[in-house]
């Protein structure tokens, strides 16, 4: 059976910033920001796609379908494959709604609009429940992060618009706990 | 002394993916997608900054400022620290002029359309040189990455527009190499 891991903060030769090195094996563990995708799905009848997640941090609080891009995939394909994974959702994406950065924990979000493709929606294994919402219907004190309201908030805005350009973090707001902040 | 780390691909319990895993400490080495960030920069009387770049790869081709975004960084500050280490320019960003997807590498490249804020420009440490081009002089024949090409082009179709979406790769183009490819 392997050791666990034992790390300690150091600066590799010829490098700018210090990193976590195992004292065991001598990895480097080079941190890079990471990439969140998501979107907001609206049906034909404008109703809006919601989780509530399965999944630590803020399990049991609802949000949009969000998740790390994966290793050689593109942001698309992961705002699809995340739709997928939480909702059992086909989706139609139509534009990005919104860059977000939460620059505490090294995250960038890109969240996309979309349609949903097919009516059917059902729990993923993350979630506990789907559902699609009226916006007045929306759980919004359940919501499981900051990030979840700025999306629908900047979706609902832009309803009646067929393209525009990408929202950014609210003013001001640098956000806290964000999807997928506890994964790797 | 560490060892040297030893990783065997397996897939962690519950994971959906394969990860390298070190066999001496148990370390999970997960690799994410990585960010760039870069601009588009255009001076007052409409011509833009470029760079001759000093370092591998394409060294000696031109580009646009971009380089990776750092752990802690928002995307815009991220192209403003690289429009100074490569060409000692202020910028104001103004718009996020592209999305890119280089799913091969596990790229992601945010390019924002910026002014130049200060009209000295000089070569930092990763330029050979650096000039302000009008469009027919740009050195078209030795830029360094098709999607210097691609933010050029797009750059250029919205010069006229105070708000727009942001541009994706072109259509059947997940281009090749791309900046800052070789770098960690």
């Amino acid at each position: 059976m392997p050791q666990t891991p034992q790390f300690t903060k150091k600066r590799p030769d010829g490098d700018t910033h210090d990193r976590m090195i195992c004292d065991r094996c001598g990895f480097i563990d080079y941190v890079n920001p990471k990439i969140v995708v998501g979107s907001v799905i609206s049906a034909d009848n404008g109703k809006i796609v919601m989780c509530r997640r399965a999944i630590e941090p803020r399990s049991g609080f609802w949000t949009i379908p969000a998740g790390y891009l994966e290793v050689n995939e593109t942001t698309t394909h992961g705002a699809e494959r995340e739709a997928w994974e939480e909702a059992c959702a086909r989706i139609t994406i139509t534009d990005l709604l919104a860059v977000y950065n939460i620059p505490r924990i090294s995250q960038v979000q890109l969240i996309y609009r979309a349609r949903l493709a097919a009516p059917d929606i059902a729990p993923g294994q993350e979630s506990l429940e789907v559902g699609l919402f009226e916006w007045n219907e929306i759980p919004w004190d359940e919501l499981a992060f900051p990030s979840v309201h700025w999306a629908l908030d900047h979706f609902d805005s832009v309803r009646t618009k067929d393209a525009f350009a990408p929202f950014t973090n609210p003013p001001g707001d640098m956000g806290n706990m964000m999807p997928g902040q506890t994964s790797s």
